[in-house]
């Protein structure tokens, strides 16, 4: 039996992103609820939505600070009426001058994750917030929290400047990505907390203003004790996606993006489905899964909602502008050619941002900032 | 010692293409004489450099069709000026009527990739060029060629419609891209080159003018003997990337683009150098390397131009804005905060068409295809 799905108003032809908004208001709500309940500032970050529109339910909820991870992105949310940003990305010292420019308009708060960063920012007329970034054991970037003759100086070294602001101190625990369940990502909290504390610990005094922020979706989606620190920077909460349900932060039902994709071939010897949205559409991000390796889930769509994705269902490769879906024999039976079906993303941040717009269920397109 | 690299006109802040026009017209020319030589006619695919301007140095090489990966990329060429375009992708029945506008211009190709999608196809009131779409190995997608009762099927289907004419059989050995070295993708080539004649050796008779159309990079790049082939499809040629390389189908020398970098961090311990320049720009996609996976190799820039990496530097991983190296004491001593440091693409139709734009060696900037 096939079911051909038809959109009555809509008329979709390409890979699209569907966003469920009442999914990702409840997410937004239950974050909200979360922050204030620990008394915690939520600054969100809005690398993952990259969206004005979707700005604004955000500063409906409350919210008027934010974080975002490069210059350009700050540059579009001040246009679009945000004036407290952190760009927590290493401060870029060629930069330097957009981000002077930009913090003559309005507060902005840049990042030093490593030495020798300080001594190469020329002097700005315009005093700007500084966060040192702390490595809690991703190993990405920051300074070794342990190595206090290090930290000591870059502290001293802001600190003697007149055109900089310390702000406090800032981590990523990003290995909470390896996690594989709620009670590693609760250790992982746990740690980095101790980290910054015991930082905190030493700072605060002579900075009575410190902050200490932490960030990352799961940690923030789990962990129930925030004593001590002062505020939080989660992005991806907003959609969510299948790292994160791998990982233990969210359910199936919390995802509130799908890309909806059109089905172009039908193999039934391998039972696969070939659907319009590949690599420049999903992104080519893959997620251990059942021993393979994915690249999304299929799910059915009814109009603007969709299905839970069955278990032998599953994106197993895509190219440019293909994705190859190896079908459970009933879902393979259900779908047709010219079909639109739904592809719950690995990394909905990665997906959002190539695909530029969402559409909602009332039907209407939300835009991202432009390329 | 750290050798700081300025750029006089150039003002370069941010991940930003650089692409040698050199090296790209040698691997233009190069192509083209192998086409010519071979009695070929080459359709590249315009999806890798999704680029007007760059076009036009195919049509100044005497190229008049081309190929594209979407109905959105034929339209954005049909009005650069090009008039014989094949979609090399599954038709998508859902883009039927666009097909059909575009179509009244100019000359349209379409694959035909599974059964019963001839008859989903509506009425078109102008002629619609069809390939059927073979799977010479690479199981993506494509008619099994052994099952000829299937493929008879469709190649009536298509000669009993007047609006569609039968071009020919299309394949795309995509499974060259497993290879590791030259004799494995003459393999290839030899295998997918035997199923398309014998193909071609049933229909050749009853379709006079039929034409037998393969692809990819790796075999046009490797293969000498192209006897009874009528067409080739290569892309990627034209930049090359790591992937090419590995596979044996390039030369480091061949490769035409780099990313360039600000670095924004760097971590003695670790030897690590951290740039602005992630998955966002350069792509998730991986590649197997000497044990590792690799996200590209970072090479030093002199102006527009670059080195060759050594053998102890690699991206080593991604996330959405951080490029993270592995950097050799060599490399890590050279390298300071707010140097520019260029980054050999996994595979560049990717970081491509995440940049959107080019820079030449002229410091022109060359745009692509809007999103």
């Amino acid at each position: 039996m096939q079911c051909r799905i038809t959109f009555s108003a809509l008329d979709i032809q390409r890979p699209t992103i569907f966003l469920d908004q009442s999914k990702a208001l409840h997410n937004l709500h239950r974050m909200v609820e979360k922050a204030k309940s620990n008394n915690l500032l939520l600054r969100p970050h809005f690398k993952t939505h990259q969206s004005a529109a979707l700005g604004r339910w955000f500063s409906q909820s409350g919210i008027r600070q934010i974080t975002v991870s490069s210059v350009k992105m700050a540059q579009y949310f001040a246009n679009a009426g945000w004036d407290d940003i952190t760009i927590a990305f290493p401060v870029n010292i060629l930069e330097w001058d957009s981000i002077v420019t930009l913090a003559r308009r309005i507060r902005i708060q840049v990042v030093v994750s490593s030495p020798h960063v300080i001594e190469e920012l020329p002097a700005s007329d315009v005093p700007i917030g500084v966060f040192v970034k702390l490595d809690v054991g991703t190993h990405r970037t920051g300074f070794d929290p342990a190595n206090r003759v290090v930290l000591e100086r870059v502290v001293k070294q802001i600190r003697q400047r007149s055109d900089l602001e310390l702000k406090g101190f800032l981590a990523h625990a990003g290995h909470s990505y390896s996690c594989r369940d709620r009670s590693c990502i609760q250790r992982v909290h746990d740690e980095s907390k101790k980290i910054m504390l015991d930082v905190k610990s030493v700072y605060s005094e002579q900075i009575p203003q410190l902050v200490i922020s932490v960030g990352d979706t799961p940690t923030c989606s789990v962990a129930e004790d925030w004593s001590g620190i002062d505020e939080i920077r989660p992005g991806n909460f907003i959609f969510y996606d299948l790292t994160q349900l791998k990982i233990g932060a969210c359910s199936l039902e919390d995802i509130a993006v799908v890309l909806a994709c059109p089905v172009v071939a039908k193999h039934d010897q391998r039972k696969t489905i070939v659907v319009y949205g590949g690599g420049i559409h999903l992104s080519k991000e893959g997620l251990p899964w059942g021993g393979k390796t994915i690249y999304g889930l299929p799910v059915e769509l009814d109009g603007m909602t969709w299905s839970m994705p069955d278990e032998y269902s599953h994106v197993m490769s895509l190219s440019q502008e293909h994705g190859i879906i190896q079908a459970s024999e009933r879902l393979y039976d259900r779908v047709g050619l010219g079909d639109l079906l739904g592809i719950l993303p690995v990394h909905s941040c990665m997906t959002c941002d190539l695909m530029k717009s969402y559409t909602l269920s009332d039907q209407s397109v939300k835009s991202m900032m432009p390329v």
